[in-house]
């Protein structure tokens, strides 16, 4: 396809929904093996520690899926997948490690995300780009 | 850019979210009149084919959303979008029928596709790219 | 960046959710500073008012956040991002005062939107796309 050639710059995208409180954020084993330290600080001072970590899981797994590799399940590492907010306040993703290695093979150079949480429910959206 | 010149790729976007008890996955007629014979069996393997018919379900009427037709409401052919899993184990649209025919006519030469669901909600989200 | 000198056409994204209940939309001061006219004459056509309401107030919001700018707060004009259907039937987003110079500050000449409501929820997820 002419689309397939030329790269249509869109790669994957990837939707995902938690109930905040399925997500163990206050089990230390679960946080810190799946968080980077800048995302806990960011979580831990927001109002609502527990949304924003959810929201955060949320929107690493809406990336994982926008990135369109085989899940190895308990074994995928989450923490390579970092969740920050730029200058603006709006959350940007950062990969690293074998997320990064991945994303690279598949041409992918950047992935936008979006995050939302209720009083029960995060859900989060993420776009892979290619280059 | 190539890419510029020839429209920015992407041409429309869905999301869609059914609660997974209003979905009819136990009425055969809903089933058969609105799922392909693959989805079918895809969908009843698996631990929750409830949510696993839900969760296609919202996903055809975000695929339908992503087009940017005119819904044509129950006479709409849900069974001509069809989302099965590709070799990672991700989600893809492939069109059949006046899905397709419509598609082609709005220059629209993919689908992207992400799904999602809870206990009781399945969410969806659909990206058609043009060529 | 070399993927932003090409333009990927993909600006940002955005997603979000309300809770239908928690719209005002029956207080007139909320509708009035919030909706145009014309939004304020769709939604209140539709079967469940509150409901169309809420799910174009998710849709504001799902275009802030597509737009990736500094939030106001409550000063965001929200009025300014009108959300009106097409000859489809579908949702289209037209930017008018402060929304529309700071997404032409940015170079995004389109937002995408889709809606989706529940009895009970209101999503939606918008695209900005640049030229």
């Amino acid at each position: 396809e002419a689309l397939n050639a030329s790269g249509s710059g869109v790669a994957g995208v990837g939707v995902d929904q938690e109930l905040i409180s399925s997500v163990p954020s206050h089990n230390p084993t679960f946080v810190t093996r799946n968080f980077t330290d800048a995302e806990i600080v960011y979580c831990r001072a927001q109002p609502s520690p527990s949304s924003s970590f959810a929201a955060r899981w949320a929107g690493k797994e809406a990336v994982f899926k926008s990135l369109g590799v085989k899940s190895k399940g308990a074994a995928a590492a989450m923490k390579d997948i970092e969740i920050l907010n730029d200058e603006n306040g709006a959350p940007a993703v950062t990969l690293h490690g074998d997320a990064k290695a991945q994303a690279q093979t598949k041409g992918i150079s950047k992935v936008l995300i979006s995050l939302s949480h209720s009083e029960t429910v995060a859900i989060a959206f993420a776009q892979a780009l290619s280059s």
